[in-house]
């Protein structure tokens, strides 16, 4: 399972594209609302928990002095992916920071600004090593890229003869 | 009392100008290594008993990613102020956003980049709003700068007539 | 009381929601339009007053080259808390700047960039620390914080089976 | 089997503590030189065959225009680790960029500017979900930060008393 | 021939200034949707083809982690110019670094944030050291901006009288 | 006269140069230490009487939150010029913004970080228009500049046949 | 005379405010289109005989790359003023590090991001070294200001009891 | 022809290394010192005449506010490669953005910051366009890179035995 942690409700608009690309890949998850900050020993006691009741990745999702992926880090030893969420006036600088620069022995992955697709991207690629029929998807994925790019080529040839 | 936090003895280095400057003023305090990260919660039992066993205000000094001020704040109502250290290759706008920016509701006082001393000089304003003679300490080093910027002056003065 | 301070009248909108918590609370206070540069000798008088008024903390916001709260620093040891508006084209890493970069030997508690509750916030646990009524308010917020995440948590959990 | 990249043999130096925390968690691992720019093609079938080899998570250590990972990550599904070396005026913040900041279904698992240790952690804790023995490795290591925090604060204690 | 290269047709819009320059100025070119991450072979494949086929500067636009301007010259001799698309938090800075940061030996020739019409700029003052037609439009091209300066400032003066 | 200030004794040594500038065209000056923070009232006091003891432009040299160049603009109506210095973590980025980012009505003429020697030359550039003798002193220097480089390329050429 | 400089009339919506104030101080000036990379030469010769024409004050307005300050500085000794603007996707940042970071011996006197009001009243500061009446305006607009900042706090407070 | 400029023998010492790959590919070219600030005519006058003495390309490096490959490139049509140098406190962030950012029909093509090697190579792979054995130079460096980095791969491999 994935579990993946938002610090405020306010956060959920930002996430929803990920959520869809769970769903797309019929990925077994689930979502919570628990903050490095605000209910601090709660968040704690369920990373702490997280293992037991299934989870094998967990995707934090945080902006300003974004100390939730952190936190997690901190006391599981689950992989923990972190994403900067862009809602600042420095436009996600702080969360990439806060997120990034974590001391040695207790990393975060980090992907990139406000890029939540990336963050179940990447918790595929870290099951796939395990889960051979999230393997097979990663790897489909990977051909519809192609394809994609096919078609957008097609597309573009038929618009630039109309420019 | 003034409780200091560093999250590893590597930042003792970096902090001794602000203990010189609680030996100077005469102020009771105490100095703890916990991290954020390597100890969580170890640290948040320190900082939840802080305020019982005499803390007044917390300093916290960290680097990179540093999540110690805040999840110190997050788990007391005490004053917490935050050092930004600079050891990174970014030279501390890393710890610098991650200790600033914290979320409504759960403020971290913070001072410049490595600014030590500065820790120190607003834990005694904090507290001389209670204690008459930290109030007394601080017009007195006020003062003191004033007479040192003159002596300064007269230092310079005599410099310039050799150039 | 605390003293809240802006350099000039066009800052009102953006700091109305440090006042609504400053309501919330029912703490004393009272706001007054001053500048560094635009009235300085009368901002000056005014902060060297502002101690034998009842002033305990004082909070100055500012943009662009923020200096207003450094200057009333220089002029008083009450703790002032400055916080950095974000008016500028660079977003206020400016004002940041300007703010939390002091010499040592005059502070200012620097906050979030526009952060504007929280400056409340900060001043609340530094009056804390003597008004044990403040104490009790800030307890209390920080239970509703944890209360507040819980009631999230239950609303995301009923948005997520809709999706 | 880790696999770590480097793009230029000159880039070793750095990795060495990487290296060594392989070694003291006795983990199986190979290290190449290939390049995103001066042997493409070669780094492209080095990395289309890894998995075959053998290989489970990728580390690409890389500086400047860090396109080593993201190209690493473009022509393989296994999870790819990235790490910005500081070798360049800006510190890292090019590689920083050029490594985290991937498109969408592409991603690049990123740590800390310099941080080549924390590439290790990561990818023991990507290993763990499938190796029992790499999750006992990653949990002794967790018990030994903490022990190793109670004896720097041991040792700064003493240190306190000569002050 | 100038090849131009977008990494999906995303950027479409963005480089369609740049399509009405080669317009303007009667350039022959073609234009495909190519990327670094999602077809990275495909791309290497036309990339190396492209000289046979008679292009003789390529030009790439990419955002984000740009990689395309220099995973083309890495499998080229041809003169690849790179544009740093700005769809990102951090107004393309991101991709800026990505671009013009390559290591010795693989050069990309940057041209400004966005500005897609200084690549066809660039490469006519390429092609031109070949070409005398081209070096012909060039010429006319800034005596035409000499004229539109004055022009403009006629429109100014007469503007001023209303002020 | 032009008066210079700086804030402290310790960035004596950082304006040696403008120093020295001043000495070679023989202009008259003064050199006095008074802080924005440590003795803003003298330092206010003696800005306010520089007009009338003679003074036509003030410079000021400052790092870090540079207030001193403002503070000095907002109580007298002399041109003032600002210098960021720059021994700060951020190398001057933070005494830029303080000194440039005025509000409008309160200029401060910033030169470049750290170019001491260009606050002098502006303050002649300023003074030329009021003083003929020394639009000559630039006249001649502008021409020494010019002599200056055939020079160095004489030399280079020297150099490049030995290479 | 105040002579005026942008490069495009593109720029001239962004000065009207300047303009405004020239105009509210009665200070005689013109205003011209010329640019320093699409007619060089013109804009040289421009600026070679703005003296003798009458002006004593040269404000140049760039975004950008903005050269157009620091080239008319190279061949005038007239002071000149540069106005970063911030028409670009990093705010002016460019723009700003273009005007400020000029070489030792040719200054331009550079003014906040954006700020084309304080272009004017540094000029006038300039102007008032000079000129008695400038220097009145000068005095009176700075009473001006303090009686505004009176005026709007008697405004606030009326506000607030509305609140 | 390959004309390179430095606007002050200051700069020589960093360009060394384009020189010696100037003489290591046997590349014609000519090295002057000439600014676009301190003789801004002559500097031009060199550039209007540089293509009929047989200069091709020009490179121009430049630190601090970096006008002079803009001031070059607008007055010949020739392509002209900026290099930003690295001597400021910024480490080249000024003249990165100085020398790129230049307005639309005016490129400059610009290379890493102070990579002042990959000048060369973009010298290069514009003339092999029109010269066949400057393009047999770059395939056989591009292959030289290739075998190289296998000879690297070679000597790692050794050394991690002995590790």
């Amino acid at each position: 399972m994935i579990s993946l942690v938002i610090g405020s409700y306010n956060d959920y608009e930002a996430i929803i594209p990920a959520i869809k690309e769970l769903k797309k890949f019929n990925l077994k998850f689930e979502l919570v609302v628990s903050s490095a900050h605000r209910n601090t020993e709660e968040t704690i006691e369920w990373a702490k928990k997280a293992e037991s009741r299934g989870t094998e990745v967990i995707i934090a999702f945080a902006g300003l002095a974004a100390h939730l992926p952190g936190v997690l880090a901190a006391v599981t030893t689950l992989p923990v992916i972190g994403v900067p969420l862009t809602n600042s006036p420095v436009s996600g600088m702080d969360s990439m920071f806060s997120i990034v620069q974590m001391p040695s022995g207790v990393p975060v992955a980090t992907v990139g600004l406000g890029n939540v697709k990336n963050a179940i991207y990447l918790a595929m690629r870290i099951l796939s090593i395990k889960y051979p029929d999230i393997k097979s998807k990663l790897l489909k994925a990977s051909e519809d890229m192609k394809k994609n790019i096919r078609e957008q080529n097609k597309v573009l040839q038929e618009k630039l003869k109309d420019l």
